[in-house]
């Protein structure tokens, strides 16, 4: 299999492997792109929704009644307006999943607030002051409760306890106890207990990672009409159409054929677009109202209300022997799920040892609920926590056995027919292929020269996705196509997904026009996360394509007078097979579609079990600290990451950048700040500090190109996982610039300031 | 093949004939449905268009200048902002064709104007009040031109010439010599003229009909934007996206994979919302301001400026045996295009003599432009004015032979196997069940008593269209489907597709859910115009849901890990070949998409060539005249046609009532007063007098099913030929009142007061 370090170099294709402008470009450069806030409807009210000042307490009575009687106050509700689910298998989100009872208590809250900022009642009125107003004359009798904010604490005997539903899992077993622990799992390949036991070198060290929102530009939004024959169309900002289709069935025990989501642009998600919240509430208004009810939400919503990712404890043991080679390690992972269960534990525990080769491991993850939002995906859920200690401590064992980082992750690299830990059994992967260009790369070449500098590495990876995926191909009698696909577009997926298309049928990408199409106009389609969407809803159009070429032959031989089966399709033209004068281009053949039978429409759809290809990156980051202050300043950043084939360069850079700058906001900036009361003390973005273009110096990139095997064009997902690696890397990089290990995230200066000097 | 006169007996199928709720009813009836005039985009500005006080100039100049200077005005435009065509073929509009060139003169006047109303310029505003204002100080100069107004006189030579490019067409031959004739066309059969001389009866008239307004209750609209990189996205209230599609191109020269038409609701159409108007100047208007333009017309708008149903002028000319036998016909067909060529002559001529079976005819048709609006199609275009002369012409003749006019009819009904004048011969068809139908009913059979009242007859024939059609259908986990359709709904199509799909699947009706896409979301679809789309869109789905089926057998087949050919698909469930006990329904399949290979769509195209069912229709009207003042009443009304197959009971008659109505409007009340200047007198509702419920008797509707061979479920087009039978039959029932003929539309009091008082 073909490795090339570098994606502009001359490739097989015509089309995969160029940079031509995004379809969607223009509309959003020019401001002409619907997002949700655009949906205007005629009759239209306002909802707004009250939220809990407080992170915990019983709620005693709510009473809504002299908001109701205000002039323009049109409907109010709460969690009684929602049925009490009777499906309890959890909902498969796509990332993640989620117990139906549990998803409509954090849409509005029954008996409990569980954290700051958690839905009670709302309000739909004619204009959105009204809704704002009219929510200050909602009296909510509650009865405050000691709320838990941290992981470790929330798992120790006697600490508040969130749920009453919830029993201590341990190892399995159910002891009946009452706990916080929401579940357990245990991942074990061969004896690590005495594989220890032989190691030369063991390090073990502690790790804590902030509670950090997704930050995506745009706040979530809806806008519902539920009409009287009980059909509900909703407009909203998200990352699966199909989705948000399915929760709303499960919190508002509506059919799925009586729902319609119409996606609109979405201004950025992570994961973070993936979940409902006001969207059962605008429903619910707008079916007592009779009239559409649109609600959006503020900033501080969004960070108190929404689905960050977890804060963890985080606990990695990892023993070499004398050279370097692993041959043990040890997880143990503590996830902060939210109010309720379902944090990323099980990615984290998938990812946290991934990236090597080693025969005796054991992880161990819970999944643990605190008085904080129900936390949901962010990029790579789960991974970035557990590989910050991973990375930090096989960095310190590289130092004890006197290897360079890059040799010691290239030493033990997981590699085609490596076991991880959770029992899967790698295909062909890039592991290695990106420690190498790493390794080979002018940045780690370069000396670092100066005090207080350091340079710092680290390697992560991501499994990726694969799930159900529709294309539909209609076919212009100019010889263009209209491409209709299910997946909301996020980072450029329209044109990734075309370029694929254009590539099967040898036509120009510009003469495929694709479509994000609502719930009711396209088959079925999961999540755009998991990196699946380039790969799966490829294939999807992969085989639509190859649907539609297989009709072009058949017209052209109708045309020819002539068996399908004496015609060729290739390089955009159809051949005969014995007169090899004859040929009709795609164009010409879609032009005389009215008089061989109609109009071509292709279609395929995709659940890809098997070829999904897993991901890897390697980051490289030069830093300087200030000893007086603790600041710490990317000089010089390089992320290179194995895209399998990467479709369009320019947004696999684009993902790699993205990835690496929010991985950098986690090590440094970006965290949750609760006063002992459970309060949000920095909800905003001025307080709440993502790294922006002053923060941060261009980030450098590198792809890397193993061809996934289990794809035509080799495509693996690559959304996702320059995320994970740039938090140890950097952590690396302060301990060789200041000589201090920092083992909590963010590496804010204070606590580098102290590391500092803590050591001295 | 069986023939029933009611639609409820019981039939071999499930749901085809049954009278479900339409899907879109309750999105209409609570005013949720989105309409044209509701979509509202940030930055919009709102169009004006200037148009033509005269009927005939010469344009010399036009300054828009002190326009565009006045504040909040963003853009004007005249023709010179719209390309020359290039393309001289004729654009295919589904009911009819218009040149590029004089669709685009029609937007917005080049060198001349052609009729009061002509549109001559635009501007863009930022409310649609100080648009109109500006109107005002664009400043045109033009040279005044006599008008001609009727098809006769402008036949004549010397008549005021309309365009230099037309000259005379004689038999074919152009003399050269300039004309207002756009075409002539001949339809023979047999020897006319030696059969007349072997008739025992022949009688010949002339007959006058007005120019005659659709008068859909939605004005048009439509709201544009043309984004920076060429995009332009149209929502329009419209028959047929993808015909607004093709106009846009030929007049803006713009490609169709660059215009995305999205059909809003429609309030109406009966053929009318086929062409552009404002479309190409809403679309120009964004491009040059970079913002959204809406342009909505009003009501004298319509009536000035959009194309109405020709007047004309026929004569007819009809010889029996003594018997009553029909030996020979001769008609005479002169339609007025308006300002440009294009009337439904062609229609009109295959209409004429289509219910008989006459061994020797000759039809002469002359499409004649005058200073009128550009006519567009109305309803079975062109046939109802020619009806009028035929079946008055034939109700004479039965009287000189003493036979009842329904017998006259029924002896000489034309048949499976008779040949038309213009070559078709007609497969199997209903014309003589209509008739039969209409002999039987009670109506006829009860003797109508008292002075002035009378009873009349007539019967009327539609050819109804085949044309493109793409169904494409998504099925969801609960066993539902998504139906998507490229076929705009004005009468219910929606749901009469909907119930074809579920027919074939054995699904209940309200398992399936339709949607009508855009341009960009499905294949291409022809107008919705024709009465066609019934037959040939339900021809997609039913292939469509011949597709899902056969995926659904797969599926099962998977399930129970056996081929596919040992399992049937019948009444919604899967049966295994041998193993009878073993049976998955159609929704239990549905539910297992994901883990048997992903979601199932099922697509299906059309163009049907052959096996289009031609329709008739009988109507019997009692009316009682006033010899006081001339005024007619319709006491009683009831039309009988052939649906084929009703596929949708409820619809089929809506369709009757309505074209019945519309017929009677026609023959009562509705027509265009121009002065001698070429201007409207009567361009509002209160002037142009449509019937209303206090105007009618209740419309009783017979369905007399002979289903059309060429469809698997026997439909036949039921939206149209309604509208042909009601002014002869009014006519002759006027005759049988008072004892006076007619021979002008509408027959209104003057008229009728004068013919009385003349006879007397």
């Amino acid at each position: 299999m073909p490795v090339a370090t570098t994606s502009d170099a001359p490739t097989k294709y015509k089309t995969i492997g160029t940079r031509p402008i995004r379809h969607d470009g223009t509309d959003k450069v020019t401001g002409k792109a619907i997002y949700g806030a655009d949906v205007r409807l005629p009759g239209m009210l306002f909802g707004q929704v009250l939220r809990s000042p407080l992170a915990h307490a019983r709620i005693l009575s709510i009473d809504c009644s002299k908001a109701l009687a205000l002039d323009g106050v049109h409907a109010v509700m709460t969690s009684k307006d929602l049925p009490i689910p009777t499906q309890s298998d959890p909902i498969d989100l796509g990332e993640t999943f989620a117990n139906p009872k549990y998803l409509r208590d954090n849409v509005l809250a029954s008996d409990k607030v569980l954290y700051q900022g958690h839905a009670v009642a709302a309000v739909a009125a004619s204009n959105s002051h009204l809704a704002q107003e009219a929510l200050e004359h909602i009296q909510v009798e509650y009865e405050v409760l000691p709320p838990v904010m941290k992981v470790l604490e929330a798992m120790k005997d006697g600490a508040p306890l969130l749920h009453d539903s919830l029993t201590t899992q341990s190892l399995g077993e159910d002891t009946g106890k009452k706990s916080n622990i929401a579940s357990y799992t245990q991942f074990k390949l061969g004896d690590p207990e005495s594989a220890f036991g032989e190691c030369a070198h063991v390090v073990e060290h502690e790790f804590d990672t902030a509670t950090v929102h997704q930050g995506y530009i745009e706040p979530h939004n809806v806008t519902a009409i539920w009409n009287q024959d009980d059909q509900l169309t909703v407009w909203t900002s998200t990352q699966g159409a199909f989705s948000i289709r399915t929760q709303l069935h499960a919190v508002l025990g509506h059919p799925i054929s009586k729902i319609k989501v119409i996606p609109t642009e979405i201004g950025g998600g992570f994961g973070g677009k993936i979940p409902i919240y006001t969207h059962p509430v605008a429903a619910r208004l707008s079916q007592k109202t009779g009239r559409p009810v649109k609600i959006l939400m503020s900033r501080e919503n969004e960070f108190q209300s929404t689905g960050p990712t977890p804060g963890t404890y985080v606990r990695v043991k990892m023993g070499t022997n004398a050279a370097g080679k692993l041959l043990a390690a040890q997880a143990y992972l503590a996830y902060e799920a939210g109010a309720y269960p379902g944090s990323a534990i099980g990615a984290g525990m998938m990812c946290v040892l991934a990236n090597y080769d080693i025969p005796n491991a054991v992880v161990d993850g819970y999944d643990v609920v605190v008085n904080k939002p129900r936390s949901f995906a962010y990029r790579a859920p789960g991974a970035t926590q557990a590989l910050f200690g991973t990375e930090t401590v096989l960095d310190e064992l590289a130092i004890k056995c006197g290897v360079d980082p890059l040799e010691i992750r290239i030493m033990n690299t997981a590699h085609e027919g490596t076991r991880r830990v959770d029992g899967l059994q790698y295909p062909r992967i890039g592991c290695l292929e990106t420690l190498k260009a790493a390794r080979d790369h002018e940045q780690y070449r370069t000396p670092l020269e100066g005090p207080h500098k350091g340079r710092g590495v680290a390697t992560g990876f991501w499994f990726n996705a694969g799930l159900q995926s529709s294309v539909v191909a209609n076919v212009n009698t100019n010889g263009t196509v209209n491409l209709v696909e299910g997946s909301t577009d996020i980072g450029g997926s329209r044109t990734s997904i075309a370029m694929q298309f254009a590539e099967v049928l040898g036509l120009p990408i510009e003469s495929v026009n694709p479509q994000v199409a609502d719930t009711d106009s396209i088959g079925y389609t999961e999540v755009t996360g998991g990196s699946r969407t380039t790969f799966a809803t490829g294939l999807a159009a992969i085989g639509a394509a190859n649907d539609v070429s297989s009709q072009v032959i058949e017209r052209a031989a109708k045309l020819w007078e002539t068996d399908p089966e004496s015609v060729t399709y290739s390089d955009g033209a159809c051949r005969h097979a014995t007169d090899g004068d004859k040929q009709l281009t795609f164009a010409e053949v879609a032009a005389k579609q009215a008089e061989t039978g109609g109009p071509i429409i292709g279609r395929a759809t995709v659940n890809p079990e098997t070829g999904i290809g897993g991901a890897f990156a390697t980051c490289i980051a030069d830093v300087e600290v200030d000893p007086e202050t603790g600041k710490v300043t990317v000089l010089r950043f390089t992320v290179v990451q194995d895209a399998g084939t990467a479709i369009h360069p320019s947004y696999v850079e684009g993902q790699m950048q993205g990835g690496s700058v929010q991985g950098i906001g986690w090590a440094l900036n970006e965290e949750y700040f609760y006063n002992e009361d459970g309060r949000l003390e920095n909800g905003t973005f001025l307080d709440f500090r993502m790294p922006t273009t002053f923060d941060l110096p261009p980030i450098d990139t590198v792809i890397v190109e193993v061809p996934n095997p289990g794809h035509p064009f080799g495509v693996r997902g690559v959304g996702e996982v320059s995320i994970g690696p740039p938090p140890a890397a950097i952590a690396n990089a302060i301990y060789r610039a200041v000589g201090v290990r920092l083992r909590a995230l963010p590496m804010r200066p204070d606590r580098v300031f102290s590391a500092i000097r803590d050591a001295e």
